[in-house]
């Protein structure tokens, strides 16, 4: 009885999911659903990115947050992107209802590229369908080379790994082999990109990443 | 309907964590509930906190994970104490019915302290009541000191706050007033010990917090 209970909330929301993707795929613009631990860069990673395309592409952000703060989308704004602010109201993840209600809000006919800023958590996220294209994480050299180990599902449903705050690796214990082994376990030949969100080192190779992917989509 | 559901839930919840306390209470064991972020350190406070305390008290740990890994467990063994491994199957959080059964895998007649090391989460654990007599989170320094307005439900109800890597305050930006100022906006006065786990630096005044709790229990 309760396992059917779940079961109905999770298809309802990729039904949800899938309608988002046709709204995205309609207007051609390329999506990404960028997960990580609190703090571990997400929103650098955006505003690098933001800075790093130079205006090539016009990018509209979702922030996920569990509490009303505009900490994170008024970078956003500050950077010249427009940015829609989703309050979860406590829970721990973004669902595709919220994302649906976001996407409304956002100038999507201008936009060549929508990134969402899910909650900081490694482990619901993981279980939620957006309708985005790509799932994106951020590792963070500072939390430490076991991560994979800890919180597989989050790392089996990935697209891309970003290993952020490389320039703190000098004064942490952090195996770069054990945790790429530990990806390599749960998601063979996953594309990774190592960066340094404060120093800029690696960016442009997620930007190039990107860019491609955003060209894909807009050729259809 | 669906509320009433949640009700209930949390109803059974407090019931079983009020009776974790009695259990604790009649043996006289001070018992914490050890909260963070992934890779904020929560393991290496409690080795820390064992190798400081040089066999002063036997303490038990119990280890939440959302995978079945005994990484930290193992840890905790080699150091020399007890450690139950509690595998949440993917929850997000503990529970008090799972430390009602790692409560009963300890050998609580030989033990001073009980740590629950919680999930990796800024969420989902601010919501369960797990019986324990503190609640106690590790905030990290490369996390960034915005996260007291980001995750303000998880501060509100501490009894302790510990703020972890101070080592890497000379290679990150961290405003420790602007992190301070939140945290007093939520929770006015709270215990506050700034360490290095790396270092030992701070690590001291913890202790002799956990001494002073640990010979109170005892007294009754």
């Amino acid at each position: 009885m309760r396992v059917q209970v779940v079961e109905k909330i999770l298809n309802a929301n990729d039904q949800v999911a899938g309608l988002n993707r046709v709204k995205l795929d309609e207007k051609r613009i390329f999506s990404i659903n960028l997960m990580a631990s609190p703090g571990s860069g997400k929103t650098s990673l955006i505003l690098q990115t933001i800075q790093g395309l130079n205006t090539r592409m016009q990018i509209g952000v979702i922030e996920g947050d569990t509490a009303p703060v505009t900490i994170d989308a008024d970078k956003i704004l500050a950077a010249g992107m427009p940015a829609v602010q989703v309050n979860t109201g406590g829970e721990c993840h973004l669902d595709a209802v919220m994302i649906d209600r976001a996407l409304n809000a956002l100038p999507l006919v201008n936009l060549d590229l929508v990134i969402v800023e899910n909650v900081g958590n490694l482990i619901c996220p993981a279980a939620f369908n957006l309708g985005t294209h790509a799932n994106v994480l951020i590792a963070s050299v500072p939390e430490g080379d076991d991560k994979p180990y800890k919180y597989p599902n989050i790392y089996r449903g990935l697209d891309v790994l970003i290993i952020n705050k490389i320039d703190l690796l000098p004064y942490v214990s952090f195996n770069m082999e054990y945790f790429q082994q530990g990806v390599e376990l749960l998601n063979p030949g996953l594309v990774t990109f190592p960066v340094s969100c404060k120093t800029g080192e690696g960016i442009e190779k997620w930007i190039d990443w990107l860019q491609l992917r955003v060209n894909q989509q807009k050729a259809g």
